[in-house]
């Protein structure tokens, strides 16, 4: 085995965004709005994981999405398209949202009918990992291609989400991905995660994930 | 199709990395040190293609790689059993590497004998983009599980890439993923942009990047 040195680079990251994070959970709280906080790397399919949960549970429950983006509203029309509640935020070159950007876009959401909020983060396993945006749950998608030794590249995303959803599993047979060793990598990251293996493209898996979310939303209005 | 606003939330950002940038590759030219910058998203191949790529060019050129992470020494360590010179950063949870940072690893890592120093920045397709490390070209990769959307959403990163590797080609068959639309996005967002799909696992198209990179890395030594 060859030989490297660790070097650490540093600089310094700013705080106070937990105070606000509160605020906004306060504030669902007492509207019985729900909000899920959708986060994962670019293209590991969030938008067809949300594709999916929309059309289980919209019949069940009132949803509203935020879509947050650098730019483009390509989401933002795939979701509004499935008829329900959809806001386009740019996040004007920012790499995450925090509780203030989320609480504007829920009040652009205008969340007075809604049930669940679901915010479709930036794109991005670091950044939105270090911001409490006031989600009640945060959940993160990590999709087969990406491989499974992400927990111990990512550690505080994976540490921060309540459920991990393994997405593209219909394409198992075609990657090295190890869904033990996967597992076992999350849970050292964070022993109570629910772990939900799903293809949003054929749908398998998708209920479990949806009953999962609906009882979170029902135990939250309750 | 459906009804939805765009609201902008913005967040001020901060400069002057682009001075710093252009003092590293000054070092970079009297010292005849050629610097790739690497870009991708989480699990879309950086190092098995940094693998590919070292195991091509050891015997024509010194190699010496800086592995940016914010934890973790995977990465470090599958490269130093190469037998090239490695080191890793950890960017103490910072999402990407400026300027400064980059120079504290070229420092760390020593690079009097090398021709060829490759930077493998932090998997992040936001924030890398945002910031000059004083390289000479900077590269992406974009696998084809990501989708051929991406420089649609991800416009800067797509921007500022000399070269995109279009990477896992091999797993063409099993995913909706258009290489002409791609294309089309890229040139799109950078008209100058080299695009060559390839698949580090099979080592397809991999001699036409090896030998679009040592060429940059002779040209840069003139």
């Amino acid at each position: 085995m060859g030989e490297f040195r660790v070097l650490e680079v540093k600089q310094s990251v700013f705080a106070d965004n937990d105070k606000r994070a509160d605020e906004v959970r306060s504030v669902l709280k007492e509207k019985k709005v729900f909000l899920l906080n959708l986060m994962s790397s670019p293209g590991s399919g969030k938008t067809t994981t949300l594709t999916r949960t929309i059309e289980k549970l919209k019949d069940e429950l009132r949803i509203g999405v935020m879509e947050a983006d650098i730019d483009s509203d390509v989401d933002a029309k795939t979701i509004s398209d499935l008829g329900v509640k959809a806001i386009q935020l740019h996040t004007g070159g920012m790499c995450h949202l925090d509780a203030d950007m989320t609480m504007q876009g829920l009040e652009g959401l205008e969340t007075g009918d809604v049930d669940l909020a679901i915010l479709e983060n930036v794109g991005n396993l670091v950044c939105p990992a270090e911001f409490d945006t006031g989600a009640v749950k945060n959940a993160m998608i990590l999709s087969v291609p990406e491989g499974h030794d992400k927990p111990l590249k990512y550690p505080l995303m994976f540490s921060i989400c309540d459920v991990v959803l393994i997405n593209k599993i219909d394409v198992l047979p075609y990657f090295d991905f190890d869904m033990e060793a996967c597992k076992k990598y999350i849970f050292m990251r964070n022993p109570n995660a629910k772990i939900i293996p799903i293809s949003a493209r054929t749908g398998e898996g998708v209920e479990e994930w949806t009953n999962w979310l609906k009882e979170q939303v029902l135990e939250w209005q309750k």
